[in-house]
């Protein structure tokens, strides 16, 4: 097996940055180069690997610094802003757009309405004690009239939904996976185009079997991590051949 | 905002095979960089993005083609192997090591035993079509007799421990993030160092809460996707002030 040789460096920095608390300053690309006798192009492949795992953090002209955790969103719990607010994370959002059109044929397929049928589609930042983390579109069918002004009163979609258009997300499937990183997206959540993120891609239904949303979210995969819990399903399992 | 120039080309190439079934070429590094206009290495570097989204692959001396769409493994379906057989991905594993050691610290906190308590080691690779997706270890408590031989029999690890020990697993916690490929899983599924993988970290209760497992699972990040579906939990939130 070969192990290529910013990897070895990418190991020694992180050994050397294990018991350092968040906020610790690195040495700089120069000396780990000396200390490690190897170039700084391989220091800086090393260090650029553990941004985007989200061991260190580079800060534009101030340096590198050992990273906070992950922030953790616990799931099967449904709102953003509730996981985040329980560990302190001081959630909030900023609404970047919120438009109708009517569901093309794509669209009117993950909402499970016909074609034409007029949808709201509400874009938003989503932060963390102000810093942006997730960039969030969801697609609602239905009028929904004065949403952005009751949208705004509320904060939360969830609450929104439920307490202005009594509709309530009973059941949800999220379908998660890596993707990299659009032009958009980067400029957006500042980081840059290709680093890995997660994206998440919801579909949330009434208890009516009806779809109240279907919502991408994508999260910066440097600074985010999902935790869901469940009950594993043995009777069925008992029943299969 | 600043779109990198080989992120267009990746859009371009997105959309010439966007009506392409899997399995079809896609036109060598050098006809699309004259087809676009632009540099081979900018064309490889937006081949480089497709590969690791999963959208296209590459064979060793063959050339680029539209790749398969990615596996989906649902959950809370607790098993690897008929979550895929489900879907007729012909699921395998193969077994790289089984032995004995006894929980340090740290393990000893994942398993909530106390540290020196003999635990077993399970280090597996899942195929799918005979085609490495994942790198597993799982960190099983107890003494587990036999355990070798009773797992070659079943096949499936929660199968062998259900059957043979009476462990259970009835209650599953699943911390999932994005990871870049180390040397050794790479070597292992036959992709780069670096590249995004799923990492997912699972912590299996029996119905009397002594925990049965801890696994670790590296999915590459190209091939595969979860799905998880959940009745979220409406009674807790309107309780919530």
């Amino acid at each position: 097996m070969k192990v290529p040789k910013y990897y070895r460096i990418k190991e020694a920095i992180l050994e050397l940055i294990a018991d350092l608390p968040p906020g610790s300053a690195v040495p700089t690309e120069r000396d780990l180069a000396s200390r490690f006798d190897t170039s700084r192009t391989t220091v800086r492949q090393a260090i650029a690997e553990l941004v985007v795992d989200g061991k260190l953090v580079r800060t534009q002209g101030s340096g590198t610094f050992v990273a906070q955790p992950k922030m953790m969103r616990v799931r099967p719990l449904s709102s953003f802003s509730q996981d985040l607010a329980m560990d302190g994370w001081r959630p909030g959002s900023v609404v970047l757009d919120i438009s109708e059109l009517t569901a093309d044929r794509e669209l009117a397929e993950r909402l499970r309405v016909q074609p034409g049928t007029p949808v709201h589609r509400v874009e938003r930042l989503r932060t963390a004690f102000d810093e942006p983390i997730a960039h969030e579109t969801a697609f609602l069918p239905g009028p929904l009239l004065g949403l952005p002004e009751r949208l705004a009163e509320h904060g939360s979609l969830y609450r929104t939904l439920r307490e202005e258009y009594g509709a309530v997300v009973a059941t949800a499937e999220d379908v998660v996976e890596t993707a990299l990183a659009d032009p958009v997206t980067a400029d957006l959540l500042g980081v840059d185009t290709g680093l890995p993120m997660l994206l998440v891609q919801r579909t949330g239904w009434d208890p009516a079997g009806n779809v109240v949303e279907w919502t991408e979210s994508k999260f910066r995969g440097d600074r985010f991590r999902f935790m869901s819990r469940q009950q594993l399903d043995w009777a069925a399992d008992a029943t299969r051949p």
